[in-house]
Formats: C-alpha cells, sequence, structure tokens
C-alpha cells in the first residue's frame, strides 16, 4: 500500500537471547512493517482505514508472520526478504479473524483484548475492513521481495497461499466447522475442520520463508511436517485455554466453544488427552525441526511456545 | 482451482458478425472457462460450493472478461492467453455483488433475476463464498498465463487489479457509498463513489487485457480514458435503469437506490441531463478506441452497447 517507503531491515538476534525476548523483538519489526504496509488512519476512506487499523494492532502475537520469519532463517534465506510477506499473512489472518467474529458466523464481541471490528465499527465496514486485509495481504505478497529474481519464487508463494486459504483450506474448513455446530463431533471431524481452517495458513506461514530462502524440496516436506504438528498443537492449546482460561488473560470469551456445541478437541478426546496429545505433538514438532539443517534455528523452541502460552 | 483441465482455445469472430452475436458466443466462452475454474459444486464443503456457483453462474452480462478479451485483441494480443485472467476479474466482480447485497450493505434479494446468496444460503455462507471469489480471482490472476515468461506481465496486472479493488479503489467506493445515504449527494462525491466503486474494476479489466497483450504505454493511457469513460457511462445507465425499469426486466429490485436516498447521477443531474452525459460519454468513449492502433477493434461498439442494454 505505501510500497514507497524504505525498506525495514531486521535485526540478526543471537541464538542464545530467550525465546520471549526472541518474539517480542520479531513482534516489535513486524509490527513496524506492517505499520508502513497500510495505509495511515486519516487515508480516504477514514473509517475503512481505521477499522483495518483496529482489528491490524489490537495486539496479535504475530505467530504466523514469527514463523515464516524463523522459516526463513532456519534455512539459511534473507530475513529482510521475508518480512513483508510474512506480513502479508498476518493481514490474511487477521480478515479471517474478523469475518469469523461476525454476529452471522461466530458472533464474537472480544478478540485480542478489545472489541471485535464489528463492535467498533458496524457490521457493513467489518465485511469491507476484512476484505480489504485479503485484498492487500495478497497484494503483498505479489508485491515483496521486490527484485526481479523473485518473480518465479512470488509466483510460487501465491499459488500456495491461495490454496491454502481457499475453498478446501482456510474457508472451506471455516464452513466445516459453521455446520459441525449441528452434528455430534467426532475426532475426524474435529481434526477435518482444524487442518484446514487453521492448520493450513501456519504451515503456508513456514513454507513461504522455505520458498523465499530457495530451500531444497526435502527441507520443505520436514518443515511441512513441523507445521503439521504445531498447527495441531496450536488448536488444542486453544481449545484447553477456551475450557480453562478466563477471559481477561484469554482477550476473547472463554468456554464459548462448549456452550456453543462446537467441534474441539477437548470434546472428543476430553481435558487430559489432549493435554497429553499437545505435549506429543510439541516434542514431534521440534524433533522434526531438529532434523533440518542447521538444527531448525528457532523453530524448535517455538514449537514449545506454542504449547505453553497462556493466550 | 481445476489448473489440470485442458485449455479452451478461444475462438476468432469475423469482424463483420453482429455484436449481439460477438457477445454472446464471447460470453458463452466465458462461461464454459469459468466452469473449469471453479470446483464441482458436489466437491468439499459442498454447501459453499454449490453458494459459490450460485451467484457465478446466475446469468451475469461477463461485460468486465469481454471488455479484458476485446481490449487484448484490440492491441494485438492473443485472447488465448487472456481467457483466464479475465475469468478471475469476473469471479472479483461476483464477490463485490455477493458482498454488496448482504443484509448489512444494501440488502437487496434479487441480483441478476435470481435469489442473492444470502437469500438461499445465509449469510454466513454468503460471506464466505464472496471471499472464496476473492480469493480465487486474484489467485487466477496469480496463475495464468502459465507459461514462464508471463511472470513479469501477471505480477503487473496483479498489482493493478489490487490497487483497483482495495481501499483506495472498489473497496474504498463502497464504504463511501454507504457513508453517502447521510449526506446531501453533490456531483463531486457521485462521481468519487462510481469512480472507485465500479469504475476502477472496468479500467483495471480492459489494462489486465492490455498488459498480457504487451501494449505500448501510450495505448494502455488511450485505453485508460476509453475505460473512464465507459465506466461514467455504465454507472449513470444503471442509475436510470434503477429509476426506469421495473424489476421483472431489471433482474433486481428497481427504484431502490433512490427510496434509499441513495448518490446517484440521476439524483444530482436530473434524467435529461443524465440522458445527454451518458450519450456523450459513450460517444467520446468510442471515439477514443477507434483512435488506438487498428481502429479498436469491437470496443467502440462494447460503449455503444453499455450505453444501450436494458439490464
Amino acid at each position: 500500500m505505501n510500497p514507497a517507503n524504505a525498506r525495514t531491515r531486521i535485526t540478526t538476534i543471537a541464538p542464545e537471547t530467550p525465546v520471549l525476548e526472541f518474539l517480542a523483538s520479531r513482534k516489535a519489526e513486524v509490527d513496524r512493517a506492517l505499520e508502513r504496509l497500510v495505509p495511515p488512519a486519516e487515508a480516504w476512506p477514514v473509517t475503512l482505514h481505521r477499522a483495518v487499523r483496529h482489528s491490524l494492532f489490537a495486539g496479535g502475537k504475530r505467530l504466523r508472520p514469527i514463523l515464516c520469519l524463523a522459516a526463513a532463517e532456519a534455512l539459511g534465506g534473507r530475513t529482510d526478504r521475508t518480512l513483508e510477506p510474512a506480513c502479508g499473512l498476518e493481514m490474511i489472518h487477521t480478515y479471517s479473524l474478523i469475518h469469523d467474529d461476525l454476529p452471522a458466523l461466530d458472533n464474537d464481541e472480544l478478540r485480542r483484548g478489545v472489541p471485535t471490528c464489528h463492535v467498533v465499527f458496524g457490521e457493513a465496514v467489518a465485511i469491507l475492513a476484512g476484505d480489504a486485509l485479503l485484498t492487500h495481504g495478497l497484494g503483498v505478497l505479489a508485491r515483496y521481495p521486490e527484485e526481479q529474481r523473485s518473480a518465479g519464487a512470488k509466483m510460487r508463494v501465491l499459488n500456495m497461499v491461495v490454496d491454502a486459504i481457499g475453498t478446501t483450506g482456510m474457508i472451506g474448513g471455516q464452513v466445516a466447522d459453521l455446520e459441525a455446530e449441528k452434528m455430534h463431533p467426532t475426532e475426524e471431524l474435529v481434526r477435518t475442520i482444524h487442518e484446514s481452517k487453521t492448520g493450513r495458513l501456519i504451515r503456508a506461514s513456514l513454507r513461504t520463508g522455505a520458498i523465499l530462502a530457495d530451500a531444497a524440496e526435502e527441507s520443505l516436506e520436514r518443515l511441512d511436517e513441523y507445521g503439521r504438528l504445531i498447527g495441531l498443537a496450536f488448536q488444542i492449546k486453544d481449545d484447553l485455554l477456551d475450557v480453562e482460561a478466563d477471559a481477561g488473560s484469554l482477550g476473547k470469551a472463554s468456554g464459548k466453544d462448549a456452550a456453543a456445541g462446537k467441534a474441539t478437541f477437548p470434546a472428543v478426546w476430553g481435558v487430559e488427552r489432549s493435554r497429553a496429545i499437545l505435549a506429543q505433538s510439541i516434542e514431534d514438532a521440534a524433533a522434526k525441526a531438529h532434523a533440518l539443517p542447521g538444527g531448525g534455528g528457532r523453530l524448535p523452541q517455538l514449537a514449545r511456545f506454542v504449547g505453553q502460552r497462556s493466550s
């Protein structure tokens, strides 16, 4: 959106820096890059840009862009070529949250600790703000990195991301999730929903970093296994947090999934078994990452973070 | 979505073929290509694909893809390289219609002569079907034409289309249109809304064809003037049809804009002056197209069709 602005360089963070410091540093860099990639709040049409910014800067963890950057770094790529595409993925993630939260879908009034987009700006503007973030998120993937020689890699990223978020990916998972409210949840149904609704974009984020790092096919496949495992872990943890946490620490309504009869892992496995599978998935993911050339960089730590987060 | 399917070849239509026959033939080709570019109605998730197909195959005129193909043809390009991107533009147009028709926006129950997406499938699925058509429309622009040498042109098309449909283009115009309901419409306001809401995607459709035909910058600029004029003509005609026609021939509710206090050209100019400006815009557009190398092919005729259509 503001392509003329100077590129943000991304810092090299020493391997011994604790993971929470690493996460805070990367999050700050992603936030700064997002800031220059979306139009200012005072640009026409003001309401729309305020709504876009409201949801984009509501305190997200930036997990998808951080995974994208970590994948690029782990595979020897230059993170400064990956920063903007990583932000494009966060825009796409935020679009999906805005639309999921709408009254016609999950009807959520609280997200990331602040009122959802439609609560503040009304349904019409929230629908259009989601549309805008999807449009510009894909646009960022088409534009960056800007060097001519990246055209082929950008195309590969775009086609892969469109597939991941399309009717047989994220959007399909959302429809299946809505339809599941009327069904008795089975393990297979819960897995299918979450692999498409949450897992595909997480895997696509890792793959984006890897493609832009010109990773070998073997590394891409190993990374995909890692992504599949942390995607599963992420969703189990999300479901467990909904059962265990209070709305204050979670930043959104808690206990809501169970009340709505949602297809969740605790609903099919119970809480104890969900915790055990979560722990196992995290360890398996860390092992997959360790097996990457160079030991996977920050990826094993990030897997553990996904399992331990409290919001 | 079904990239493995064989390419559709597009026919060469003799210059002396009457324009209505030309339009019918191109529309049939676009429909066939759309048919193979979206997943079948029975693919998972069935409801979503049925909703996508309901709106995509509800009898649209296919004006944007036909303009895209005509621009490519007028500038000496190969229409078979342009057919899929032209379909991507129609998917994007259909997404914008589905979301515009939602209860939170224009609340329209009839479109192209059939019940709107949310009337048949509910609001949640309609929102997601719109999201899907936007996602896959941009995805088609990223994927086609498939030859390696097209990577640069595809990137140019994508960036240009994203700009045209983004927050300062089509989506911005939609927000401005909603906000104008509370204001007294002025000529400047009506022009701003429609240049962004309708005009930008029409111009982008022409420009897509021209870029894929490797047109010279001078031709692109002349084509853009043509696009600006027929975009204006298209919207004046739309507003006039809303005043003059009945719902049966229009395929959607009539008299609705005036009742809603919408910012329309007849509201600021009156019906007679709107008709005069419409006629002038058509003639100017035809003249611009005639000045292109080769006389603009079908473009002058298409300008006249825009001014004379009855739905």
